[in-house]
């Protein structure tokens, strides 16, 4: 039987490590749910890169670029992280270097891995039936907040992996998958309000972004699943 | 108000070390517990080595000396980490090197931390209580499995965050606390049965430690509290 494992930081995801497993990277607020919505909205590549300065270079040779650092939009770049900045016309066909506090981080960290996906509550379902019908191990790597643990990327790892096992034929050995498993089926009926207390949401409404809060938390608007190929990430 | 802060992996202390807190080492089963039965059954101090090599160097040098890998007593020691082996006459007013798995390398990950004590569900009352009074920072240091997140330790630290917030006039920004928090609501009716299918209490069950475990998690059966002094556990 395959099995699921969580890692709730990216600084220990090397523990993790299996040749064998798909990786699943979980930056909900925001990355990954901007990432998600970007191919759904006809971008054709994102160069996620870990470094300010290697999404400036990548600009430099002509890239459409985004960078963001502890929730805003760098200066001098189009975009940062948020998935309203990628629902336009003007990043279709386009490929764009992305850059963020968590989110690429956790990609550099899974990059030798056999096989690197990007999770979001936006495509939830089909990454799920992906997942299934792969019957591969899986590791779900939460990007959390400067290698912490946070909430919002364990509830949605606890989604997949309740999933998985119970309905997958998957199986778990990990505490972490179980933990998650927990969170997730006591905030399921709300998110938004489980994450009342939560720590990057509080540091999220400080800059006044419930209304990207609430789109990132809202399953199953896009339904696309964006793949690691080598430095790009594509839609699978 | 006093911050009050979830670690779950001694991998990542560093990030949550805090000069001002007093930090609390976890290992419920069976390190920490272990430690805690050891001073209730009148050990005067534990030298606590993160190598077997220190621990049989201090045994040379005519100590007591108890060695654990894997949950297993290592041969030529006189003591594991069960805490069973710390209930007899032989180890009252003995000073005791003691090298395990998981605890003692949590213990080392702190060791600059200003204050550093040892908590199970053996003590659980009154390191509440102590901590309360105290009204500093705190950060409760889950040993975990290998640098892995593992359940008991979890619900331990969920155990005391919730009461310091609630009841402690502390507070927290620190999703792990508000996750252990919810987990401990979930677990308190039933530890042993929450438990069933944690990884470690399989591994330790296949080792046939059913009474060990079932000890482990009875809360507030040894009233006292281990404190790092230099190099030294003490009686507090």
């Amino acid at each position: 039987m395959p099995q699921v494992e969580v890692c709730y930081s990216p600084q220990i995801y090397p523990l993790f490590h299996n040749e064998k497993a798909i990786v699943v990277v979980i930056d909900i607020l925001r990355a990954t749910s901007a990432i998600t919505t970007a191919f759904y909205n006809g971008v054709a590549k994102m160069i996620p890169v870990a470094t300010v300065e290697e999404a400036k270079a990548l600009q430099q040779k002509g890239y459409m670029a985004a960078a963001e650092r502890n929730g805003e939009m760098l200066e001098g770049f189009e975009l940062g992280n948020s998935p309203f900045g990628y629902m336009n016309t003007k990043v279709k066909g386009k490929t764009i270097a992305i850059s963020t506090t968590n989110g690429t981080q956790a990609i550099a960290a899974a990059a030798n891995a056999s096989e690197v996906i990007i999770g979001s509550f936006l495509n939830l379902e089909v990454v799920i039936n992906y997942l299934r019908e792969q019957q591969k191990d899986v590791t779900l790597l939460c990007a959390g907040w400067k290698n912490k643990f946070n909430l919002e990327d364990t509830l949605f790892a606890g989604a997949v992996a309740d999933s998985l096992i119970y309905k997958g034929g998957f199986t778990t050995n990990c505490d972490s998958a179980i933990a998650a498993g927990h969170l997730y089926h006591l905030a399921k009926h709300n998110l938004f309000e489980f994450l009342a207390n939560s720590s990057h949401r509080n540091r999220l409404a400080k800059l006044d972004l419930e209304r990207d809060i609430n789109y990132c938390l809202t399953p199953n608007q896009c339904p696309v699943i964006p793949i690691l190929k080598g430095q790009y990430l594509v839609k699978l």
